[in-house]
């Protein structure tokens, strides 16, 4: 396996230059909007949704989208059309965090409000619906997709390339959203089950299709007609990467330090999220102790936080986590080898994998 | 101008031939979407999705995208992939049924329980979470939309044709959100105005244009490749039918009766529903009685409704909403004789404006 931990440097540098790009095009698209929409209300709601989408963001779909396509495309064809679809990708983005945190009250995202916080502020006073946030984030979260779908048509792209195009942003939307079902039945649950692994399904279809798998698909079919083989290769490369991803997040929402992390030191745990580590410490655990780990989980009781770390970490449930997180990538970068891609591209993912090293 | 109101029948054998077939494609879609579901809960929500579509129903838009597209067709060609878009546009339409039944707390939709109820009555004992009804409503409604994008894009039509076709499918559903956003920031208002005409613009985006001005364009960027004066004659023949239509819908909501409209009586009343019937009434009152009507408008006594319906009544708005809605078809029939369409098309769409006669 060809040594890939020098090429940080590779993503972040097309990082650097790629984050402008996506982020100029959101700008100018909501700076026109803004200027021809003819009542107030919609240029509120178009700079909030605008300055809402420009936050501060690591635009990881849309990187991997793009690095995707330079890495298939046989021809010098020109990058433009494809940073629209790029950028859609990143407002479908938005669209699902500004349902996520109404679904979950959460009042800040990415070092701002939550939209409906937003929405509350500006318009809570006009009427005696206490609900008025929520109710219009959910509708300015559609007018935010539909941006995204009329970015999607105008991009100047062959026929059958946008069919296919559309028909993968249909499915990435529906897998997400299919992800984020599955992760609401499974909150503030009143009973938990270790028989099937949701924190699995949850985490394939959240993370490792909808963040990694489905934006590399994307540059591949917008970039040649598409195999089935190079799916199945996309697939082998994606789906680890994805879920160490995920499991990464997962250790560090529950031991992460606040300083680094930025977020709040064991929120999951106070949270209850039921990830996959949760799921691993109770399969580790003698049956007597799996029901009292449930019982304090299952319970919001604070002071069971102590407990319930200490449990992950004597379980070894942390340890392999750790290392099954180390595996995932190695296993990943393997995949990378089989790719049919630009050797700089192959370099951009292998960087974009080595930084998910804890 | 010509006689139209014998084409009624025009409008319901159309209607009657194409309502099965639009229905044949969602049923078809979601029969093979349940089929290939590898988990049960994505199989549940099919279903109530597919249950839900296809309740008994007007499908008027599909129905005006196809008479449109027939009319302006020139070649023989096949219709089949037309039902498509078709079909995802009466899917675009239970999507944002579902969304306007979470956020008026509606428990009922076209005689069955709204979405979110379904989806209580069926998880509910899962999780603590009092709200998951909604919750897991809001992103089956966008299951729902990604399934309409899907069968949007699997429709065989040339590349033009679908940028066109994306690209009004997305205005359609901006144009509506901005409709249900101004209609929330109206709803249960601490103070009324009628400077602006707020229930005006309300009608036009939720209605005129959602209901008939772009389904209508559909067909016809459908069909050809469209021309800016075929589109204005389109917005001359499809407003004021739309805002006949939703001036209909306000007389009915106030004045009806529950037999012959499936309505509850006085149920705009009840609601408190700020449409063009009460703007008009406060535009024609002297200012003492201006402010009580207003103040009784705004207080939610019941005991209010006979006032507030005796005097839309005495104040003569009554009167004139029904005269407005007339000349407002008649206006619509004579664009109708402008447009290039088909005679039969235009006999479809003259039915169409007949039915609406109170």
């Amino acid at each position: 396996m060809r040594d890939y931990a020098s090429n940080t440097d590779a993503f972040d540098s097309f990082s650097a230059e790629t984050i402008p790009v996506i982020d100029g095009i959101i700008k100018a698209f909501y700076e026109s909007k803004i200027k021809n929409a003819n009542r107030l209300f919609m240029k509120e709601i178009y700079a909030d949704i605008s300055s809402y989408c420009l936050r501060k963001g690591k635009r990881i779909r849309p990187i991997l989208l793009l690095a995707s396509y330079n890495g298939y495309k046989k021809s010098a064809k020109t990058r433009d059309e494809m940073n629209k679809a790029a950028a859609s990708l990143e407002m479908m983005h938005s669209f699902l965090l500004i349902q996520d945190d109404i679904i979950d009250q959460s009042a800040t995202r990415r070092g701002g409000k939550a939209m409906h916080i937003m929405t509350a502020d500006r318009y809570n006073a006009r009427t005696r619906n206490k609900n008025i946030g929520a109710d219009i984030a959910v509708i300015a979260a559609d007018v935010l997709f539909s941006n995204a779908l009329e970015l999607a048509a105008a991009a100047d792209i062959c026929n059958r390339a946008r069919r296919r195009f559309l028909s993968v942003f249909a499915d990435t939307y529906e897998m997400t959203a299919w992800g984020q079902i599955l992760d609401i039945l499974n909150s503030k649950p009143v009973s938990l089950s270790v028989k099937e692994n949701i924190p699995l399904d949850i985490s394939l279809m959240k993370t490792a299709y909808y963040t990694v798998y489905y934006p590399v698909l994307m540059g591949n079919i917008l970039a040649t007609t598409g195999t089935p083989s190079e799916k199945e290769a996309i697939e082998k490369f994606a789906i680890p990467l994805g879920l160490a991803f995920q499991i990464r997040d997962d250790i560090i929402g529950v031991f992460g330090d606040e300083k680094e992390t930025g977020k709040p030191a064991d929120s999951d745990i106070n949270e209850r999220k039921f990830t996959l580590l949760i799921h691993n410490t109770i399969e580790r655990l003698p049956k007597k102790e799996q029901d009292e780990f449930t019982r304090r989980f299952l319970s919001t009781k604070a002071s069971d936080a102590a407990y319930l770390k200490k449990t992950i970490t004597s379980s070894g449930a942390l340890e392999f986590a750790k290392s099954k997180q180390v595996s995932l990538i190695d296993e990943s970068l393997s995949a990378l080898g089989k790719l049919s891609i630009s050797r700089a591209s192959r370099s951009i993912f292998g960087g974009f994998a080595e930084k998910l090293r804890l």
